[in-house]
């Protein structure tokens, strides 16, 4: 059922702010503690579908690392927190920059600005036994050939099994949820008609393990 | 489907600010247009269940009337909004209002203050045969006995079609999907030990329609 998530899975659950360079380019405040907002999952699309930007939005990337979860659970303790992700996905959590902008400033909801249809871009499910260490994975995302995010999945403030013990304390996840670990910097702006590719790399093997492209 | 929604949903899209007098209580702006953020299925809870409040938490209940999606859609029209409704729930949107504060002052997302597990709790799923006018229903809420909410869905600032069209301009909704449409004043603190009880009452035949209690 978690090789389905994109079918299946009831959430999305995207993490905020946990690369340090990225933090900095949005001029925001380093969190104390990982934050989290959800997006609906009529915003998944499969590589090589359109993305779709609104009318009068400015639509940017954040190319991200995904934790599908297999075994569900409520309080997971980081120790434990392991064995509750069945595999991994490589995503773009495609944000609408300027009605951000706005909401932030008037205390408003982010379901809207990350939520519309097509707004997550997703690669297929990747087995566990394809990532040898899920904290150090490149990922990258070029617009027409050109290198815009390039970060390592090392540099993540809050690690995977805090990530999972900080949402579980709040909502229980369950089989088919999707966790969005952050972005590293780069993000910018989507154009109608840009090739959007992404991947994700063992630096070790140099081998990828994953790509997308939009 | 649409009748088993609180287990077979994927989404809640929850409006806010939706009538006068609640949004004056609040000290809140009245919105030019709806808003919305989503709540996991996660938090919902049967009638008869323990709304858990956390440590450190002020949880605060909101009485709302609940619309369970039947035919799925996307950029539906006010025309056709009626359509794609199955039946109604009978809904509190419970809220860490202290957490709600700080988020909205830091410009923060609502998903974790108003996602917690039992944060949402239901009725059975109302048939539409049972609503004469949903644009007509007294709602209230007690606890211990005490009435604390008291409102009528004709005071809706944005009506029921409007909120279909709204939310389908930006997501896709699917067959049991669940729109909550905002509550109306004398929202407050729930305490553990408190006895909660809500109906959703036609004036005209003064039947209760609906009732839940925790
Ligand atoms: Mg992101
Ligand atoms: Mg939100
Ligand atoms: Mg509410």
């Amino acid at each position: 059922m978690a090789a389905s998530f994109a079918r299946t899975g009831k959430k999305i659950v995207a993490i905020g702010r946990n690369y340090a360079d990225h933090v900095k380019e949005l001029k925001n405040a380093v969190p104390n503690e990982p934050f989290f907002f959800l997006k609906p999952t009529t915003s998944y699309l499969p590589s090589g579908g359109l993305i779709e930007i609104p009318r009068g939005i400015s639509a940017h990337h954040e190319v991200e690392l995904g934790l599908v979860i297999g075994k569900g659970g409520r309080d997971i303790s980081e120790a434990n927190a392991e064995e509750h992700i069945a595999g991994y996905a490589l995503a773009i959590d495609m944000t609408a920059r300027n009605l951000q902008e706005e909401v932030k400033r008037k205390g408003l909801p982010w379901s809207a600005v990350k939520g519309f249809d097509t707004f997550t871009p997703i690669s297929s499910f990747i087995p566990r036994s394809k990532v040898a260490d899920p904290h150090n994975l490149n990922l990258w995302l070029k617009i027409n050939g050109q290198i815009k995010q390039s970060g390592n999945t090392s540099n993540m403030i809050f690690r995977i099994p805090r990530l999972i013990q900080h949402i579980s304390s709040i909502m229980t996840l369950e089989e088919g949820d999707l966790v969005l670990t952050g972005t590293p910097a780069g993000v910018g702006p989507v154009a109608a008609g840009d090739k959007i590719e992404c991947a994700l790399v063992d630096p070790v093997t140099r081998a990828k393990v994953e790509q997308i492209a939009f």
